[in-house]
């Protein structure tokens, strides 16, 4: 333990992908993290412990998602002859964000990966560089590219072929309510319900309702965002998987007027509660809800503004 | 002659639906009206008059769109026995929006006839109300919302199933080239073109670039727009019908990075020229572009961000 010399430290965001109709672009950072202190090692593998209550189905060996990630990153930059550049790591990790529950904990791995290997290994790599490595890990940018960044970011494919992403200006006149049930959802396996093509009229549904829920978000018209986080492209396919949570979406924007999405591919709820009405909404309707949804964690946060980063 | 009274005005104004990735639900007003004076009329027969240079193919007996518009109005009020509320009406109608082009013509005249029957029968139908009469006529609401309000409209299917619509407020830091060919498109055989199942894909690249699009125009930044005016959706499936104006659209985007796209089902090119460019590419470029599309008419124009109107 002697030769252990504390090389970074690193926080990672959790991230609400989807956002309702911004199916597969959107995504929007929460002040939730993990923390990893990474160390240099004498021995020559990789090590990692895991911290706290969130710790399940995370690997504990040298297959976690982080080490893949830097030997990602590495490989890019080295091509094949990478392994000669590693430097094993022991890293120490503190896990506050929910594994598979649809807020982002393994992009939280991949980002922390990134961040590090950029760090450790002092190479400069962009944020749109970032991604595009990391894609390779876990092909969809809707939750890394938040991670990255913080924020509300939209990512789109540009004509080259690689992601990109922006960041959105929004009002933060809200709050943000997860409400987080006991089951697990597979991604990969949730993907899967999801029809290769779209009706027409969904997919022009998705498209208007997502530009006026931006417009909503950046006007600060959270009140109104109810009648647009509405979708016809993934929600409706999952609902099975899902049901109290789907229910629950229904239950806040039809009778509460709260504007409600599925987090990702589920299962857990995300609802924008405006400042305004947030007292209100905690003082009478929580408990009402909390009764009616006994398997759900209820947890307020706010949107992290800043994206994931290392320090020491 | 002698018994012919004034009563109403209207000028009804020309749009630009899509604006890209906005397929079916986005559109923008624009300066460019038709304008007719209704006069009461003695005779038992509608009747109307056309003036200007772009009248041919519009009818000029009553199955002309305006008095079509102004019996369904009617027949919404009320019901089977509309006849007997009818007053018969004289219409000379100026005509300055290009007729086929999709700068949404007969949305001038649906909306001349809802704004006509609203007013000449004191009727007080909202916007809201109006667009899903005029919906009853031309089925597809993003000509007919921004004429209606002015402005870009985003209009959307409520839960309820009717039509609403929202005015995105936006920077005006920008000019609007029209780019007119000389050939009419039809927009019923140009919908057929279009398939009913869209690629999942696709729809999300439409998500998010008609988002990042909205971005774009409420944050002023027309620079960055040509990256998101990207459509997957109907230009490429139309390509054929309007191949000059398709490469148009491709070199103003690729090769001059102004944003550009097919004004509703085309032919008409529609670009954003920020101020900040105007002089540049206006006294650099667009003599070219008009030599190289000599079938094309330029003309210059802005957003016309009042909606349309009666007045005497």
């Amino acid at each position: 333990m002697n030769d252990k010399k504390l090389l970074t430290r690193v926080r990672t965001y959790a991230t609400s992908a989807n956002l309702g109709p911004g199916f597969d672009c959107a995504g929007i950072a929460l002040n939730i993290y993990n923390e990893c202190a990474v160390y240099s090692n004498g021995s020559k593998n990789n090590r990692i412990s895991l911290q706290g209550k969130n710790v399940q189905g995370i690997a504990e060996d040298d297959s976690n998602l982080i080490f893949k990630t830097i030997r990602k990153v590495l490989e890019e930059k080295y091509g094949a002859i990478y392994e000669k550049y590693e430097k094993p790591v022991e890293i120490i990790c503190n896990i506050n964000v929910p594994v598979e529950r649809g807020l982002g904990s393994s992009s939280t791995a991949v980002v922390a990966g990134l961040l590090i290997a950029n760090e450790i290994y002092d190479l400069n790599l962009s944020n749109t560089e970032l991604l595009n490595i990391g894609l390779d890990i876990e092909p969809h940018p809707d939750n890394i590219a938040p991670c990255i960044a913080g924020g509300l970011v939209i990512s789109y494919k540009t004509k080259s072929g690689n992601y990109s992403f922006e960041k959105i200006k929004i009002k933060k006149n809200f709050k943000v309510l997860l409400m987080i049930p006991g089951f697990k959802v597979n991604t990969c396996e949730a993907r899967k319900l999801i029809p290769e093509l779209v009706p027409k009229k969904d997919a022009i549904s998705n498209i208007a309702n997502f530009a006026m829920l931006i417009n909503c978000l950046k006007e600060g018209n959270i009140e109104n965002a109810f009648n647009f986080i509405q979708d016809q492209m993934h929600q409706p396919f999952r609902k099975d998987i899902y049901a109290d949570s789907f229910n629950l979406v229904e239950e806040l924007n039809d009778c509460y007027k709260i504007p409600a999405a599925i987090s990702g591919s589920g299962p857990t709820v995300l609802a924008f509660i405006p400042n305004n009405k947030l007292t209100v909404f905690m003082s009478g309707h929580l408990d009402g809800l909390k009764n009616k949804y006994q398997n759900f964690q209820f947890k307020l946060t706010t949107v992290r503004n800043e994206g994931s980063y290392c320090f020491l």
